[in-house]
């Protein structure tokens, strides 16, 4: 069954569900629309919520990046099968999320002087605060949130960089549990090969 | 196994969870904060990422309101079991939280004339740019996201409820297939008792 993804020609909050298809070997088509020329018309009219991700599979179609990621992990043996330990990493996963929002209020913000105290509260507190936490649970959790790799390392990878990218920082530095996770999920089959090719992200 | 479910005196983003455990016939303690004196330092400095909701399973503990309404709909059958029927219901659930936050966005503007600003978009554009989704794929599926009760009604009526109490409006009424979903919810039993004791909600 054909498989495509449609997104910005950037980290976003796509990239983990790249990572995640190419750890497992997936063929799919990575569409992608420069940054520089978002929205398209035609392309944003056509989506059910006008926001991208969008996935397809054969003629169905997902939207949203964590009902996305969490879809393709079910079908790669990346999620757990007791329901507790799921809503363990679902929570998790929306706790990043939590942090990314602040990025994106930071990204979405027009006015200079604001935009500036935003990047500061994140950069002196919100850092801080979610990944302090994170290195804690990964610490307590052989370094990976349930114990073995699953899809809630991939979406912590992905929001690290791509709030790197935004921030133009290194989050992972000064969070050891984390930086190592970064490196492992980087170095995995297929995410390497595919880190081996892929053009530095701008911008 | 015990259970509790820890919120604010409110509807906000735990009613929700509150009917699918009163639907399901579920004994739990419902505690709840006043509204006037949150935050408590005592309570928030205890939660795992400061925030509410928290849910209690004997010694385990769950944060994330759509993680801790997932994990209850999965233990009464509120889920589908096909990976991809599960995946639409999320992309759903987080279609409609991308409502909310338009909403949580109005709650904390603490300037007036941005606030009122931010109310006239979410009345003017936002809600039907949502509802009349929603009200197309409710339409398409016999009147439930997945031509059945599923968690995702659930959490479609408690932000509706919510909506509607922090805008002073009722959405519902714009949107008939929306609007029997709100009251066939309500008219569940477990539900039907639960609300014909509880206090209405203020603010």
């Amino acid at each position: 069954m054909s498989k495509k993804l449609h997104y910005l020609n950037v980290n976003g909050i796509a990239e983990s569900i790249r990572y995640i298809l190419h750890y497992g070997g997936q063929r799919f088509e990575d569409i992608r629309y420069e940054l520089s020329e978002w929205p398209i018309k035609s392309v944003k009219d056509s989506l059910p919520y006008g926001q991208l991700p969008l996935y397809q599979e054969g003629n169905r179609t997902l939207n949203q990046s964590l009902a996305i990621a969490r879809y393709v992990a079910s079908q790669l043996k990346l999620l757990p099968t007791d329901p507790w330990e799921q809503a363990v990493l679902d929570a998790i996963v929306f706790n990043i999320y939590d942090f990314w929002s602040k990025i994106v209020t930071f990204i979405k913000e027009t006015d200079t002087t604001r935009k500036e105290a935003i990047k500061r509260e994140i950069i002196n507190e919100s850092v801080d605060f979610f990944f302090s936490r994170f290195e804690k649970e990964l610490k307590a959790n052989k370094g990976f949130f349930n114990g073995k790799l699953s899809w809630a390392d991939f979406i912590l990878v992905g929001i690290v960089e791509s709030a790197n990218l935004f921030l133009g920082t290194e989050i992972e530095k000064q969070y050891p549990t984390v930086n190592a996770l970064v490196q492992t999920v980087r170095a995995l089959p297929g995410v390497k090969e595919y880190l081996a090719t892929r053009k530095p992200y701008t911008l």
